[in-house]
């Protein structure tokens, strides 16, 4: 279906990743809220991905990426403002093999502690997206390791798709077909995969981004056709912050119909929302997709809408600092 | 088994309450973590009751006591620190019967606006046992309503103890009876049902309770068999200030084999293990038998422990403040 003369996945290679990576990884439940049901006027299914093994989605992929390595590879490196690097370091430390993670020396501190837990080395570097890459060729020159890129890959896109795989299983095991599969957006690997899972499995359902108003560029790309590739992200979602990657967009634009943005209000009260009611420990990037839900609840009206909490990763004191105006006594 | 002098609940009183509330409560998950079994070394399966309703096992008990009322009850009354008087402010909304809660102008924010959504009426009042006592006896005076204690209650009990059920039929489904079952110990209604379900259902399960050193009242009477009935409770469980109830206490020298303690900074610890390993949002009182294990790992290593998170409702930005120390920039 996408350009076929870029290196993009086709929807057989997300099946052949649910099959290799099925036992690695957690078959996350399907968590319902009557409760936001009814702040929303729409039926939210939320994939927990955030008690997905290493906290985040990005387990899928990465373990995807680790099952179909060049032979005799020995050593991986990657760039990833975190939850990718965890995902990679604990998917190479299952099988031996080394990893070197570059990261922006303003990711979370609890992302990077999660990296150094699951023993890779960390590389610190600067924020933007040309300081990743120049630390990341370094490692590469200097060591010869293989890298896994945190979005713009094939095996990635394939592995996070897996997600969309479940959630299609999981609804269907209760008896229905959900109406949107909703799913939060930065590099586009979990919304790609997405795309291409419900292309083949399921046509009819509306596939849709939700990305940080604060960090656009995919809405924009989608909207214009043409791949929007810098930005400067100002948004507190920081698994979203990454530019959309080409393979991505290739995908993206055969496969999901629109991406709908949210503000930083939003995603302050929609991860709100979501600690408060049902007690789950979901990162800022998570509450996105519930976040663009309370923005445009028309397009959601009594809908069923399954949506992906992404992870769980974060410095908690730092998070909880921007309920502060909310929570604290009068 | 307990002092028949007293007005205390049987076991068949926990199996009734059981069929009764069935259909307004949740069955809530029985989780496990691998990551935190390493760190204890013991195999713990962890009750989700901060997944009831109202975010605390407390709807139970207050689910069983609004279907024993005395005919013609059109108004209840309790005093509470909190989850209680949410859990009352449900149950009766439930059944359209009006609530008036006395709660210490020290309880968490939270807390207090739990009690207002569900549209009960809430009474202010000192941080005393004697405070509060005045101030319900006032508004039963002026208003007739009938009052339903948050603890030492035979009603109350026996709602409580349908935790225990749950959880070894969790256990049992899942091929084996646990070890032990750890539970936290306030006024006594959780620990004092869990001793009686057990008894009638598995008695060579060791049923222990876990309270903050800072609030060891229940220790120090069932170690030295006389009601401890005064203390200044200094803790950050604040579910667990209350003094141990009378029927309470009845109850559990019966069927409780001892009470382990937790110092604050193991209370933190468990908290915040709990909050980053699991992604789920318990409050300080739920931590604090994960904090009995941590503190006093020989009485638990390589048993299987079942343990209660008896709730998730908090002021957020205070219970982050906690891990400030540990979680902040280097």
């Amino acid at each position: 279906m996408p350009d076929n003369n870029l290196d993009v996945p086709g929807s057989a290679e997300v099946f052949s990743a649910a099959q290799d990576i099925a036992e690695r990884i957690h078959r996350t439940p399907l968590m319902t809220s009557g409760l936001i049901d009814r702040a929303c006027g729409a039926n939210l299914f939320f994939k927990c991905e955030h008690l997905q093994k290493t906290g985040a989605f990005k387990a899928r992929g990465a373990s995807n990426a680790l099952c179909r390595l060049p032979a005799g590879t020995t050593m991986v490196a990657t760039h990833s403002s975190g939850n990718h690097g965890a995902a990679l370091a604990w998917a190479a430390a299952a099988r031996g093999i080394a990893c070197t993670v570059v990261m922006p020396e303003t990711s979370p501190l609890a992302k990077r502690a999660a990296v150094a837990g699951y023993g890779a080395e960390i590389v610190l570097c600067g924020p933007t997206l040309a300081d990743r890459e120049a630390a990341l060729r370094k490692v590469v020159d200097d060591s010869g390791a293989h890298v896994v890129p945190p979005f713009d890959d094939r095996r990635i896109i394939a592995g996070q798709g897996t997600v969309a795989l479940e959630i299609l299983e999981q609804c269907r095991e209760r008896g229905f077909t959900p109406d949107i599969v909703l799913a939060p957006v930065g590099g586009g690997g979990l919304l790609a995969g997405t795309g291409l899972a419900m292309a083949a499995m399921a046509p009819e359902v509306l596939v849709l981004g939700a990305e940080p108003a604060g960090a656009d560029d995919a809405q924009r790309s989608l909207r214009s056709g043409v791949h929007v590739t810098s930005q400067t992200p100002d948004t507190i979602a920081d698994g979203l912050r990454t530019p959309l990657g080409e393979r991505n967009f290739a995908v993206i634009r055969q496969t999901v119909k629109d991406i709908v943005t949210a503000s930083e209000k939003s995603i302050v009260d929609a991860m709100q929302l979501l600690w408060t009611r049902t007690k789950q420990l979901v990162e800022p990037s998570a509450a996105v997709p519930l976040a663009a839900i309370l923005e445009h609840p028309a397009r959601f009206r009594d809908k069923k809408v399954a949506l992906v909490l992404s992870g769980g990763n974060m410095d908690l004191v730092r998070a909880a600092s921007l309920f502060a105006g909310e929570e604290s006594e009068p």
